[in-house]
């Protein structure tokens, strides 16, 4: 395999640790995906590395500390003298963006900054590689967890603002000063950089409008609630009236919404353009292996190149019997001990039963069961057996069921 | 600008049609996202065109035929002969997909197909390239928008299996023979993709087991609906007891499953890994327009190379008077003609009022009003107002509130 490719890291707390975790522990599957191994050349914190050195010794520099200075200096030196750059900084990105691109052209090395915005989630690289060509006409979406965490508590307890915030923080969804969060200013600074991103104009931050969510009180979810609503913080950049809007606000989205579900410290966005109706790219917006990750996607992408073409890794074998939760629907003549013997067919081929229905129907009843997941041969013995007791009026229906993620 | 990027066109029905509109519609957009033009050199249908000549103008190859046979040929003599190929073809890439990447590798040239899975949905682009050096655990979701929306369709209306077919087949949502499709072959084919891109392991199409819908009830459904359930043919792709479990089957997803709203002729699918929890990616699986948007980004990320540094196009203006519908919460005193007092203030400011909820509390009562979408500087100038009349105890509160996409 060729020269492993050398990483200048600038920054080690949680994102930069997170990284150079990923970097140590994934080694074999990264040098698969980028075509060569990856290493760490120097790591410059506040107390150590000296950043001259290590940009001399690397081919990529990754930015994770945040802020403006001394972040900018930092990427306009690495950009200048011809490195590759990935950063997760969006108050960077958001306020000297042209000045970075404008470096980066000039050097014709790449720029990219995916865990800028929504973290993991890919919506950086569906705006710019998947619909470069398709005219956007709106960007708009969940785009801090600290305030979507905060909102789902509040609407779900009954909490008010305070305290919904003080759980956040004792979760660390939310900073000891949260008023970046909470007050709107991170969603619009992520909102500049979708903006510019997806309608190829200037947006300053200055421009963009923002309210937060600390005047939101437990009533207004109440009341919400009764009108099928729900609340988020939402940017939402659009075209109007031969401009464009870009704005950060609280707002009641109705229970069909494609963002109504999403709860707790996700982010969520929607890119809509005329050709393709909507897209909704959904995930984890912060978190310091998510945003590590999103970092490594833009490493890996940088090194790799040009679409790299698949190419196997491995051989796994296909396994057939898996555990599945079941859903059984059994039309059965309505007389005592049907229950008690269907039970005793599940119990005895180890399947527990999470819910039962039972319903009278003249002289049939009908028995609708969900289990708790087991091994489908288990299930489907068990199945076979019930199919024969003398009670049994019509061939059994099964069906899996995929029980809410726990989030 | 630099010599156009010249297209052969294999197929023109819907898909390439669209495609073909696009690349008309769209020049200026697409140019400016490839760096050059885009044109297409020849499109080769059953009745005309000659293959090896349009071939020989070509630089990039869509295959829009579909099925395997000639599309095979084509795909194969194309990137033998140094041409980029991108290709919406599923069963081609399912059942011959070794043979084409490998003939893509000794050529080295891309072979790219974002469309032959989900449409416009980016799951190939997330796997192969954002999470390409992320080891992935699970990938499953809706891959089948027929599917989808028979079942939709029969959960919202009680119609029957072959009912709910009748209207997809109506709409065009389903085709005059369905049987790829709710038998659950077409969704077998595109988990064989995901498979072995997410997994990198070879899947053939025979090791997917798979179901279909035909037999579902509207029964079950209706029993479903009061365990809090719903139905979808799901597609499952993941690691289990040291090998790889590929499978399709309709199954019961808990109302809090992310993918329990997904209605209609939609796709979504989930993409886990221990670092990154899960991302949801979910829109439009089918339609022309889409798929060939699909192909585009693909085309374009071909002829764009390494991820472009981004670059203005235009200067739009930020416009700030926007439209919105508002929630409006206001504490007033409970006496007679407080209502139309509100009523008449929104009328002369020609906002109208979707619903109303008023309640009693003490000497006080709380009304709280969703508005229909108007200016902004109108309904401001209304709540200004408003909080100026001798009733009002508090004052007024406004959040916005978007309403559900009609799909």
């Amino acid at each position: 395999m060729s020269e492993p490719a050398r990483i200048g890291l600038l920054g080690r707390g949680t994102v930069g640790g997170a990284f150079a975790d990923l970097i140590s522990a994934d080694g074999a599957t990264i040098a698969a995906a980028a075509g060569r191994p990856v290493e760490i050349a120097g790591v410059l914190t506040r107390s150590q590395g000296d950043f001259e050195e290590i940009l001399e010794h690397s081919e990529i520099v990754v930015e994770l500390i945040g802020g403006i200075d001394p972040a900018r200096e930092h990427v306009l030196a690495a950009l200048r003298s011809g490195r590759h750059v990935v950063t997760a900084n969006k108050q960077l990105v958001a306020q000297h963006g042209e000045e970075l691109f404008e470096a980066a052209r000039a050097a014709g090395v790449q720029l990219r900054f995916e865990a800028a915005v929504a973290g993991v989630v890919p919506v950086i690289r569906v705006i710019q590689e998947s619909l470069a060509a398709t005219e956007i006409t709106r960007v708009f979406g969940i785009v801090n967890g600290t305030t979507n965490f905060i909102l789902s508590e509040m609407a779900n307890t009954g909490a008010s603002y305070a305290d919904a915030l003080s759980r956040a923080q004792e979760l660390g969804y939310a900073e000891a000063d949260p008023s970046a969060d909470v007050g709107g200013a991170d969603a619009a600074a992520k909102m500049a950089i979708l903006a510019r991103l997806a309608f190829h104009t200037p947006v300053e931050l200055a421009e963009v409008t923002y309210e937060g969510i600390t005047e939101i009180r437990p009533d207004d979810l109440a009341y919400a609630k009764e009108l099928g609503l729900s609340l988020k913080l939402l940017g939402v950049a659009e075209l109007r009236e031969g401009g464009l809007s870009v704005r950060v606000f609280p707002c009641f989205l109705h229970n069909g919404h494609p963002l109504a579900p999403v709860e707790g410290p996700f982010n969520a966005v929607m890119v809509e353009a005329l050709a393709i109706n909507e897209i909704t790219l959904s995930g984890p917006g912060a978190g310091g292996a998510e945003t590590a990750t999103a970092v490594l996607g833009d490493v890996v992408s940088i090194l790799a190149g040009e679409a790299p073409v698949h190419q196997l890794r491995r051989r796994l074998p296909i396994v057939t019997d898996v555990s599945s939760s079941f859903y059984l629907y059994l039309e059965v003549a309505d007389r005592p001990g049907v229950l008690a013997r269907v039970a005793d067919v599940l119990g005895r081929n180890e399947i527990s039963v999470e819910s039962v229905v039972q319903r009278g129907l003249g002289d049939d009843a009908r028995l609708v069961m969900v289990m708790h997941e087991c091994a489908e041969r288990r299930f489907y013995a068990a199945l076979d057996e019930i199919a024969t007791l003398d009670f049994i009026r019509a061939a059994p229906r099964a069906i899996r069921v995929i029980e809410a993620e726990q989030t």
